[in-house]
């Protein structure tokens, strides 16, 4: 029985990571979570699942909560979230917050020697060389929840990765995937929302439209499997069915296949190295889908992934300063102050006007993510 | 450096594999190889690579041949293939000899303890039990070399096969992919040896036009990975991009791709658990592709994937003269003393007229292909 401490409950893969532990209740059980401030959701969690640990955001909040809590104990603030992170009778974080927030749980959970699984993009983005330090030291594994990165970990198996020559992530391209960057223009906030094959939160879906999603999972993918940016492509496949591939230098490709459910890269972050059942999801027959397309991924057209890959390379500060600027791009696309496109020019403007501090600790990080948002609202404010 | 003997070295698989030697000279040498009739070919492949042992069939070929040969001792018969197989310096045979003569040779460099890279589908089609219960006694590992098990076997790496629900194997469809049953029935010996995809015998290209190049492949499947039939599945997808696919109990469904390119299989047979360079081989890109296909695998259509199926279910003798009766049939379509349809209606009549006998030893397998041949040779000469 593992016993698994969940950052971020209430989102989207907090959700779906309770739903796998519901489905295998001999083989899973929740010690911990983070709920933020939805405290009808919380109190639910709590009921089903009867965990130790229960952190929000506000200390009211946890006062509240703790009256209709019974024995599960309610923290707050990051000193709660930390307490979550790292319980002590924890084996897993799944780690599902979104933002910065969620680089030091990790950080805590990593010294404690508990399994990661890692859905908080952030954590590896703006931190990969301090993380990936820390849990080779700690002999902790980094499993990835994200359907690509588990993609290729699966496609990994049982292989060499110095035998590996590329690793090959999918795009599905987003709600604009078909549009010109002149049919750009114009476009609201309502159909940016609009993804064909994931349902997920706003800043994601914006993030896949942009194709900064895709640049931040090639960040990642550089730290998860110590890839060369130059050994890392992004395709085009509308489908979203092959969810990454794996090129070994005998011209091999191996691939992980699937519909898309996200519940599958949770289940297995947690079940690994064991396959469990998935009853509730759905086989793939790809005579259903009858084609698979796939498309050069242009760097032109998408230039957040070209950005991504800049940031990438020239490293240090510049993958945070990139993220930030992102979400605060971002937020401002969704608050309707300024276009789609304008989230490209920001962020550009933003990378261009950093100087960057290269092997930085945590708190250069910090100072370059603050930084970051503040020059984009300063340009914001200039009347963009 | 391993040390090879490869049966069958002047057919396409043989040629392919003598180009992966060729290419990896600090890896592999050749040791011992058969050449059947052709001399030509038998002397060239001496002088390049100097084996210890050539086998050709005939004494006369022999003693011609060991006079040109140097210090390589020429041997033939099935006693010279014997030798060849189960040399004593080879770590490895490759067997890609074509027909059950395959068998016995197999059957001896297992009880001598070489690794087996397979090609010669007679073996498991007609001995499956016999072939894979003395590599397992000798802790031998049985190597897949055609694509499509190749496909599984690496797909299965790292895996628990006990955690996989299906085994997925793609078929390009062959030469007649497109036409009905009806469209059939006029097709000619030369439209039908033009396959799409692969360059192979003519025999194979037959059978990958009636689909039952694929039904041996399900029996082979099935005795090479221990599946139970129902667990093997056959998809159209034409153009053989996926080579074949496992799908595990969590939904997810791992897939190698690459080129049409036999000496990928044929190299990982042989470099095990490594993988090597394959410098002369094409990366794909599947942007070049554009589109995958995929259908739903069709039995009526395809009768003789059906007959493979019912044949491997009823086990015993049956699929030596599943084996038996296409070969006879084909090579009367090849000499165009039938149509391409009457393939399908003379295994079927002859499967039907056979009783089998269950759990057979080499013998009775033997009468059983003996007898198959000759009764599709007297349905033959009834005037069909």
């Amino acid at each position: 029985m593992k016993q698994i401490s969940l950052l971020g409950a209430t989102g989207s893969i907090g959700e779906q990571t309770l739903d796998v532990i519901r489905s295998h209740p001999d083989e899973f059980a929740l010690s911990a979570f983070s709920a933020g401030v939805n405290m009808d959701k919380a109190e639910q969690i709590i009921k089903e699942f009867q965990p130790e640990i229960a952190a929000v955001i506000h200390k009211d909040d946890a006062m509240k909560l703790q009256l209709a809590s019974g024995r599960t104990k309610v923290v707050y603030g990051i000193e709660g979230l930390i307490e979550a992170a790292a319980y002590h009778e924890s084996d897993v974080l799944v780690n599902a917050v979104m933002g910065s927030v969620g680089l030091v749980p990790t950080l805590q959970a990593i010294k404690e020697g508990k399994r990661i699984a890692l859905a908080n993009k952030e954590t590896l983005v703006t931190a990969g060389h301090i993380v990936m330090k820390e849990a080779e030291k700690q002999g902790v594994s980094i499993l990835p929840v994200d359907s690509e990165h588990s993609a290729i970990f699966q496609c990994l198996n049982g292989e060499d990765a110095k035998e590996a020559e590329r690793l090959i992530l999918t795009a599905s391209g987003g709600s604009f995937r078909d549009r010109t960057r002149d049919e750009l223009k114009g476009v609201t906030v309502d159909e940016a929302l609009n993804h064909p094959n994931w349902s997920m939160g706003a800043k994601i879906t914006i993030d896949s439209a942009t194709m900064m999603n895709k640049g931040l999972e090639v960040i990642e993918a550089h730290w998860l499997f110590s890839f060369d940016y130059t050994k890392i492509d992004v395709i085009l496949h509308k489908e979203s069915i092959i969810h990454s591939m794996v090129e070994f230098k005998d011209t091999s490709v191996i691939a992980h296949l699937g519909q898309p459910d996200m519940r599958v890269p949770i289940q297995y972050a947690l079940s690994y190295p064991k396959r469990l059942e998935h009853t509730r999801g759905s086989r793939l027959n790809l005579w259903e889908n009858g084609k698979l397309h796939f498309q050069q991924m242009d760097l032109e057209r998408f230039r957040c992934l070209d950005f991504a890959y800049t940031a990438g390379k020239m490293g240090g500060t510049m993958p945070s300063v990139l993220n930030a600027a992102n979400e605060t791009a971002v937020d401002a696309f969704l608050q309707r102050r300024i276009s789609f496109l304008e989230i490209e020019d920001l962020i550009h403007e933003t990378m261009q006007a950093h100087e960057i501090a290269s092997a930085p600790v945590l708190e250069e990080l910090q100072e370059a993510d603050r930084w970051a948002r503040s020059y984009v609202l300063s340009l914001l404010n200039k009347g963009r």
